[in-house]
């Protein structure tokens, strides 16, 4: 058996977009799980909790182990594969933090298998986690989280993922310390819709797309509009809509819930922006007497980082 | 008063482009009407037909004349304009004719008055010939006849036109001779749709303009599926989905419904595929017994062409 270990970074992800529930979502350079991969003797999977937040550590019921169960399926002369998580991204938080714990588990143990499943393959796996956290299969954190950069999720059966361009951009992420389960976020959509707000919702959408791969900032500004999820799940987010609006004023592009919440983000051109950005939020959840956690970051061009291998 | 005159081709237009509907558009080489303009002392809009179609010479019966109404509105001090309309573009064939006409006439117009308009004004004009038409204003014609090209409607009010790249693509569009009305076609669609639909439907139309944005065939071919529309709309259209299937087995990318129909239209990488989608269609119209006509053209990246100024 081989005593190798691989050590990788696996960063938080902003999935939706604001126009694009459930399709679009980006990688971000912080925060980032730390997380650490051997084969063992024990056979299935062992996971160790390195870090403050008592996650289960039977692997049926861990995101990470869920993913590497499904793995390890398709790899049977594998006897089993011990894991340790280090987890930076606080779970709940809404940038990703099951995915980066199911994506960063399954890219490491690719990694000590010398790359032997393809990228697709890991998004299929890593799912399993968020089937997990959220009774639902989806890729909208999963993806970014692997391959970096924006990615679109064109179609989920079959898995069709579209790595899209994106110019230079910094993020503001605010996390105010409320809980919003993923589960009660989706239960309070509305599963029927109107079409002419869906057709707003595909130009807008449409807008992003181009404007990202124009580099065209304004048309990126123009386009962060949500018509439909927003409305509903903001309600669940103290402070969303004067967040939104005081970041606008002081440059901001624009921006929205991070995933489900109750993270919110606010994507802009500049650095000295971004600090503004950030200025406010403080200012809005320390009016409101929320505690909270704000991240500058940038977007992850890379996706998962391999440290040792 | 000057007697210059301005003459025009104004191209045949695919609006919504399977996945994009009310949004995309584009504007293809052949067909095109042909139209003339020149100031005139009678007061307001004088129409003349050279064509066999027999249209309304009353200008606010006349989608030419009733988008050039509205923009004498805005030049007082023009007493009148003659249009002379040959119009190729068969009226009530689902790819433009209406908007060819409306558009035709206001960039002519505007050619004569030295371009005092941007072409945002010209949009906004010419949809008045579009109300006309359908009862509703839509720019997903309009906007491809005037920019050329492959063009996104992000939003209608207010107007945002986003020119997206193209990469070379053949068109085979086939107009079986049959009746659909725009305004019938509007009404037998579900104003309620289910969200998991939208989200098909949005993934799909960001693919669309990644593809084309990337000039990657294979994505672009991916994502010409509609879920919502062609469905329900295609009913009304026989021989569309065996049109569809044999197009596709014969190497065509994809395509749909042009506009609300009853043309059908199909992306073709290569002039020999295009061919051999056409060959297909009229075998299948011809085995109905239904009477047809067929076009292969490629996208116009100009728009209307002045012709004589």
């Amino acid at each position: 058996m081989s005593s190798k270990q691989i050590v990788i970074h696996a960063p938080a992800t902003v999935a939706n977009m604001v126009c694009g529930f459930d399709v679009l979502g980006f990688a971000v350079n912080e925060p980032y799980d730390i997380m650490k991969i051997r084969f063992s003797d024990s056979p299935g999977v062992t996971i160790i909790n390195e870090d403050i937040y008592n996650l289960p550590i039977d692997p049926a019921k861990n995101v990470a182990g869920a993913a590497l169960l499904a793995m390890l399926e398709e790899i049977p002369e594998v006897a089993g594969l011990e894991l340790t998580i280090n987890k930076q991204i606080k779970p709940g938080s809404g940038v990703g933090s099951s995915a980066a714990s199911a994506a960063g588990a399954v890219v490491a143990a690719n990694c000590l298998l010398e790359d032997r499943f393809r990228k697709e393959d890991l998004v299929r796996f890593a799912m399993n986690g968020e089937k997990l956290a959220s009774g639902v299969k989806h890729a909208d954190n999963i993806a970014p989280c692997i391959y970096g950069g924006v990615t679109l999720i064109r179609s989920i059966f079959p898995l069709d993922i579209i790595e899209l361009n994106a110019p230079p951009l910094f993020v503001t992420i605010v996390h105010p310390q409320i809980e919003v389960r993923t589960a009660d976020a989706r239960s309070i959509l509305k599963q029927q819709i109107q079409l002419k707000d869906a057709i707003k919702q595909w130009g807008n959408i449409a807008g992003l797309v181009a404007g990202l791969q124009k580099s065209d900032y304004d048309l990126i500004g123009r386009s962060l509009e949500d018509v439909l999820i927003e409305p509903i799940r903001s309600i669940l987010i103290p402070g969303f809509d004067e967040v939104k609006q005081k970041s606008k004023e002081v440059g901001a592009l624009g921006g929205g819930i991070s995933g489900s919440g109750p993270s919110i983000f606010m994507l802009s051109k500049d650095e000295q922006t971004a600090r503004k950005v950030e200025t406010e939020m403080k200012a809005i959840f320390s009016g409101i007497g929320l505690e909270h956690h704000t991240y500058i970051t940038t977007i992850n061009q890379q996706g998962i980082k391999i440290i040792e291998a």
